[in-house]
């Protein structure tokens, strides 16, 4: 399960830069960017390990990710007011995230021989809940509901690339690239070049 | 328990209908629809398995929920447009997916042998916090927080229908059928007559 | 256990009592007090078992709790317009709440065995999360996001004075008082004189 431990931890170091960066939107202290980072970086894989009844979850059996969690804290509290748009730097740090996360949850999912549906669930779900988390928690608009963007879709994507290249018998190494630059990629395209899926209009006004 | 597994398709049917109505409210692409109908058709449902320590919970046991809920999201993303008042559209479907949820959470908390209070918790749980999820991540009022009108109350009842039913003996259809006629009725009450309990009224302003 | 259990049942009603003090500033009935006293009285030791893996959850396995936070909830249903500024009663029971319940809930990490991480993050779950979930779902502005203010700093010293106290080989309750004086000490300082840490200042205009 090596490669599993070290996407959780790259995930988790990369949701808690978005995290801190939200408390610096925020002005909160440095105890309340701890807790926003750890917060975005455990919440969907906690998620995860609760719903597949994982024991201990990740971070209880290897606190370890705590630290990880908290340094970022301390790193974006002294530096990121040296970013002039600490939002772009948040999207594309949450996009990359994204991807490592994803790849970790359907690959956890998969290796332990669960149905393609739940692979795919379970991809969203360690994708996507930690940075929903961190968004309501913190009052901002979730990025999931951002118009005209791809979010979920590019988890889903994701995972769709997982459970393909398990099915094809890729190696669990091989699944999760391919998992995270399709997430990844996706997610590049639509934050620069504005690529989108048709959305649900109403032809009548909002109801 | 074929008669809860029938309840808990048809609970998550018609949430998964009113979660994509919530997407074509946020104007969303496909796969927004297929995660809020996710989202609020097995919310409630999977926090009571987890609550209950249900091992696997019920949706990763048999996906098929899942498949009927993205079904009930991709109905909505092409027809939702021809209904004149989608809010009113989803106010009912709410309320018929509120009875039949109260039903299959106490309905289940009952079989287990918990006590009354359990009973009535897992109704009120499995009924409300799936269309609470919903409402929170969509940045909607919850629907629990409508003022003059009754919500929680109508699970609340409903699952002491379940309990009185247990409790004197009924089978466990005729009390599923005794609590969502409950919950429904009184739901619809609330809806077309104003039905009300009296709500807490602050002599001094609003502090 | 018997101490856990105490603090459990203190913690239990005076959230119990926040949750219903937001119920009124929501002009609920009373069903929806006894939604949000229960909501808040137990989301955060709850959220502490199902990650500890401790089952059943405290409330199932004793419903006593729920009748102490509908208890609570009736209480305040006839009592809360006689205050003449709710939102500060709400803000030192929730100060007490606060301080019971990081006892709680470091007091039982660490009774466990768990890492002084764990400790840390299960004082600061249980203390804050109810309180959370309450804001959250009511649409209030979380008491954790104040700005000038100690909230989650205060569940993290009290956590830090359990892990300290258990290692310094200290009874479980003079670990609990330890613990409960200095959260309640650090938020009524701050309430009171304005305590703070320093917050994050962006220097370019907030992005």
């Amino acid at each position: 399960m090596t490669l599993f431990t070290l996407l959780d931890y790259a995930a988790v170091l990369v949701f808690a830069l978005t995290g801190a960066l939200v408390a610096s939107r925020a002005q909160l202290d440095i105890v309340g960017f701890f807790f926003f980072a750890c917060l975005t970086a455990v919440g969907g894989g906690t998620l995860r390990d609760v719903l597949l009844d994982r024991n201990p979850v990740f971070w209880i059996a290897d606190p370890a990710y705590l630290a990880v969690a908290c340094a970022a804290a301390v790193l974006v509290f002294f530096t990121a007011h040296r970013f002039e748009s600490r939002y772009r730097v948040l999207l594309w740090l949450d996009a990359c995230a994204l991807g490592i996360a994803v790849a970790a949850g359907s690959g956890v999912a998969a290796a332990l021989g669960h149905s393609v549906a739940v692979v795919l669930v379970m991809g969203m779900i360690t994708g996507c809940m930690g940075g929903l988390m961190r968004d309501v928690v913190s009052n901002e608009v979730p990025l999931i509901l951002n118009q005209g963007e791809l979010y979920v879709t590019c988890a889903f994507a994701g995972s769709a690339a997982t459970a393909l290249a398990w099915t094809l018998g890729a190696t669990p190494g091989l699944a999760a690239l391919a998992c995270a630059a399709v997430t990844i990629g996706l997610r590049a395209g639509s934050l620069s070049f504005g690529w989108r899926l048709p959305v649900y209009k109403s032809r009548p006004p909002r109801a």
